[in-house]
Order: C-alpha cells, then sequence, then structure tokens
C-alpha cells in the first residue's frame, strides 16, 4: 500500500478552534482514506472531546494526537509567538513538517503568526524571496487564482515575477489549467499604467517564456474569467478580496431588503429563494476557503479563522491535492527553469 | 437675481461624446433653473447637433457654445494633452475655468489628461500637494466618499493626511454629515497592520483634531456604513471600486443565469425582476457618477467614460453642488485652520 498523505491539524485556531476542526478532520478521514491526520492541541482537551464524541474509535490508526498546551491567539504578533509561543499547537505542527514527521500543515489560526513561524521552521523555496498567500475565487469560467493576499505589504517587481510563476505552477498542476492566462492587478490595461513595480513586473513576465502572460487586468475583471491567475502585492490584494466580499454581502442585504418590503415581496422572496441561494452558495467564500502559502519549503494551507466545518474540509482537501502532486517541488522546478 | 451657476460641458469627451453631453446639458437646464453651459466643442458639430433636435431655441439665454476644433483622445498620453491639445474641448473647457469666465468643468473625457490639464492650468490649493480623484458610493447606511480613485499611485502620509480633509470637507458641505466618520482602507483594523505610508498615515490623522478619524477598516467594511470618507492610495483605491462593480456584475450575471435555468427558473424571475432591479438600480454606478477631482483651485468633476445621460446628468448636478458651496475655499481653509 503506498504510504498515507499526512497532515498535520492545529486543532486549536481559528474563531471556533476545536468545535470545526475536529468534525473537520474526520469529514476529511472518511472523504479520503488515503490520509493520516496529526491532531495538534492540549493532549487532554482533544482526548475528552474526542472521547465525548465517540470519535476516536472511528479511525484511531489514522489519528495521532499530538501535544501542544500553548495556543497562538488572533492578537499575538508574529515575533512574540516565534519567541514564546513554541509550544502552541500551530507552531508545533509546523515544527512536525519541518522534522519531516508529516507532509502538510493546516491553520485556521492568526496569519502572520503562521506565515513568520512558516518562514522560520521551514525557510523559503530555492529561488523565492517570499512566500505569498494565495485563494482561489470564482469567475465566470472556472476559478482564479488571485495572489499575495496580504503576506507581503510592500512588494518588488522581482517578487510579484516570483509569485507569477509560483500560481502559474499551482493553477497548472494542482487545478489542471494548461498554460494558464497570467495577468497583473492594474489601475489600466496599458503598458504606461500602474505604479514602478507593476510596470516592471509587467516587462520581466513579458520576458519569461515560462509563463502565458496576458498583460494587465484591471479590478472589475477579477471574476469575468479572463485570467486564471492574477498577480498583485499583499496590500492590494487583500484589499480586492475583502472588497468583493463585502460588496456581496452588500447585494445579499439589498435582496433581502427588498423581499422583506410588504406582502408581494415576501411572497416572491418565497419562490425566489432557492435559485438565490444557489448563486450566493457559488460566492460563499467557504466554497474556496484555504489559502496556499506558496513558496516555503513545506505545503502550508490558511483556513479563513471564521470558516465552517465545510471550509475547513476544504482547507485540508486543498493541502492534500498540494502534497499529492509536491507542489513546492514543482515550484522549484519551475523556478530553476 | 443672483449670478447664475456656470459650468463647462467638454462636450466631446466620453464614449458617446455629445450623444450624452448634449441631451444630460439640456434636462440640467431644465432641472435647475439656476443654471448657465458653456457647452465646448467644434462649434459647427455643436451648432448642427442643437439644430438638428431643435435645441438651441429651448433656453437660448442660458447656453454659450464655446468652439474647440480639438478632442482628446482616450489612447493620448496626459503630457501629450497640454503640449499638442490646447484647442480641444478639455483644455478650453479648464481655461475657461483658469479665466475665472465659469464656476465648474464637467468632462467624461481621458481621466490622467483631465487631471494633467487641472493642475497645469489652476494648480492646486493651498496646502495640497496633489489633487485626489474622489467618488460617492452606496453603503448600507446612506453614501459615503472614497478617495483617492487613481489620479496618485503612490502616496506619502503626509498625501493620505490631505486626502482626509478634503473627503471631510466634501463629506460634511456637500453631502451635510456632521462630523464625518473618518476611516483608512488598510488590510486590518489594528494598528501594526499595513504598509509605513498608512501607519503613518493613521498617527498623523489621530492627531489632528479637525477630523473624526475613526481607525482602519478592511475592504469588506466599504460598503457597511462604518465610515463617511474612506482614505487609500490611488492604485488601491482604483482596485477597490472597480473590484466592487465586477463583483456586483458577476453576481447579477449569475443570477440571470439561475432564473434562465428551465421553467421554474423562468417563472420565478418574471416575478421576482422589479425586485432585483431595484436592488441593481442602487448599486449602477450611474447613481453615484460625478467623481470630484479635489485639492484642485476650481470645481472639476469627471464623468465616468462610459456613462449614460442620466449618469452625466449626475456629474453636472454633482458640480452645481460643490460651486454653491465653493468647495475649494472650504478645503482651502480646513487646510489652513
Amino acid at each position: 500500500m503506498a504510504s498515507r498523505i499526512r497532515i498535520a491539524i492545529d486543532c486549536m485556531g481559528g474563531d471556533s478552534g476545536l468545535h470545526v476542526t475536529l468534525p473537520a478532520a474526520f469529514r476529511a478521514l472518511l472523504a479520503y482514506p488515503d490520509l493520516e491526520l496529526f491532531l495538534v492541541g492540549p493532549k487532554s482537551t482533544l482526548e475528552s472531546e474526542l472521547d465525548a464524541n465517540n470519535l476516536y474509535s472511528l479511525s484511531p490508526q489514522t489519528i495521532t494526537i499530538v501535544d501542544a498546551p500553548d495556543s497562538v491567539l488572533m492578537s499575538d504578533k508574529p515575533a512574540s509567538v516565534l519567541r514564546h509561543k513554541r509550544h502552541s499547537s500551530m507552531y508545533v505542527a509546523v515544527q512536525l513538517l519541518k522534522d519531516k514527521k508529516i507532509n502538510a500543515v493546516v491553520s485556521a489560526g492568526n496569519t502572520g503568526a503562521l506565515m513568520a513561524v512558516g518562514c522560520y521552521l521551514l525557510g523559503t523555496l530555492t529561488g523565492i524571496d517570499r512566500p505569498a498567500i494565495c485563494a482561489r475565487i470564482p469567475t465566470h469560467h472556472g476559478n482564479a487564482n488571485l495572489l499575495d493576499l496580504g503576506a507581503n505589504v510592500n512588494c518588488s517587481a522581482k517578487q510579484l515575477h516570483q509569485f507569477a510563476v509560483m500560481g502559474a505552477a499551482l493553477s497548472e498542476s494542482v487545478d489542471g489549467v494548461r498554460s494558464p492566462r497570467l495577468a497583473l492587478l492594474n489601475i489600466g490595461e496599458e503598458q504606461i499604467k500602474g505604479n514602478e513595480q507593476v510596470k516592471q513586473a509587467a516587462r520581466l513576465l513579458g520576458d519569461d517564456s515560462r509563463v502565458n502572460f496576458i498583460g494587465s487586468i484591471e479590478g472589475d475583471k477579477i471574476f469575468s474569467g479572463d485570467a486564471d491567475v492574477i498577480v498583485c502585492d499583499g496590500f492590494v490584494g487583500n484589499v480586492a478580496l475583502k472588497t468583493s466580499e463585502g460588496t456581496a454581502r452588500y447585494i445579499s442585504s439589498l435582496i433581502k431588503f427588498e423581499f422583506m418590503n410588504g406582502f408581494l415581496g415576501r411572497l416572491v422572496a418565497f419562490v425566489a429563494k432557492p435559485v438565490l441561494k444557489r448563486v450566493f452558495y457559488k460566492l460563499d467564500p467557504q466554497q474556496y476557503n484555504g489559502a496556499s502559502f506558496l513558496g516555503l519549503q513545506g505545503v502550508v494551507v490558511k483556513s479563513h479563522g471564521s470558516s465552517n466545518v465545510d471550509g475547513f474540509l476544504r482547507a485540508i482537501s486543498q493541502a492534500r491535492s498540494e502534497v499529492k502532486i509536491n507542489l513546492p517541488a514543482i515550484i522549484e522546478d519551475h523556478m530553476a527553469s
């Protein structure tokens, strides 16, 4: 039998901690028989939770509990986690990856801390200055990958270029897109538009035969399906992603308001509800949960802090896919070629 | 009788040129009896268009045709417009403002060129390094003003601070918001988040008693109504605004697709259509058309290039409101206080 894919779960991360991470872990074991999970957190807490729900007996061979008495808080500064929280579930999980006892880490904890611990313990791949956070977003034609989403508030042209190569590697190897169309997120499509970093990155990408660079796109094209990989600095990417979430929420609330308006509105709402539910299900960030920390020497996937069980399961599935094709090695190959 | 508000219309700007600008101009004259319009463009073209539609006779006292044989193209570089297009409708319109023959300019033309001509001919207000482009956006609770939207791809903390004071002046004097809540657009609400410019701008704004600074907000709060004025650099603001437009368009198309799906879908669509129409009408960028070039010595309002007659009328109305309260003087007062 082929060796299992071993993933460590930072059980204490996220707004709901183990009330989300544990059920998701068990659903992942049921869904993927090739999986083995390392549940990281305070041993007694984990054991009593597993006992109470009679979960441990389900698949004892594919579960290992790893004790980590401490937790990283959302308010913890990354540097302080590196110094003072080496017994936290997050740090211990990444340490397991460094020690090659597992193949990937999934955490819903503090993003900055996870990135700092990942960089410190794992280091970056050859040819990569800084890792980037990459998330999948829905578009008119399939999904796209957007990066960076906040790991790097300032990016040089060289870094944007590296992000592009990494995003293309992910799109091609994990999503199965042939020759993914790669675009820079910019404030105009013309070459003269943008800041110096973006203009220079466009020149670097235009000269790079490894990628299928299609030029710059504006924010209104993120969801159009014109590009498979969209690259920007972490400040811009974070604002773009969150603005799209806010817009969707705003529209959803406007629709609800209109449908609550009078008897006729409520009647229409009754019949239209299933249709609109399908629409907003497609947009639900939980469907796309699991941001990849690209550029680290190891697979690290970040779940949204407010993720539910479905979303966290999706993040575990993303980590599994990246391990199966050995994404870090593919990125390193792309960078070296 | 009080003197009229005199606004120059760059009749040739925008995707549809005078087929949008002229009908909007006449609707503005009907809507606002205190208005006098200077229609700038090739004299013979304008005259024949007015004759053909029998428009000139409607209000000959409140219309002046100003000849400008040339036009600025969307592809023209700003520097080249300053050198070679001094007889364009855009340049001539701004020249009228510089010569104090009018009180405001409205154009749907090339944004970069309009900003360059505005800066070159009018100059900036005392205390303002660079003008900013500011647009109104809908929120859960009234409208908000977002700036900068692309005039400045890189901004110092000092510039962000100036934008904030200008945006607050607009919100207070034109929109009638008392002590407008001012926020920086950032990638986290904590003080340690963001790039150096944003962090330093937060310190400057926290120390400035002229403004009601409420801290940083993330992209998902732009439409929440938590802030009346939202400040960022032009790259980020442009991406945020366009991403929200793209998201709305994407959701609208998903809804249409679901409603076209089968007989039941079409039946539901039939009854739900008026409700959804109201929702997307609220989000329609035409409703909020008319971006203010804040910081110039004069009122300049930019209409979206693809604006329709309703949208361009809205831009004229925005210019009229800013003239009525003399927004440039108010901004200068705020900066000096």
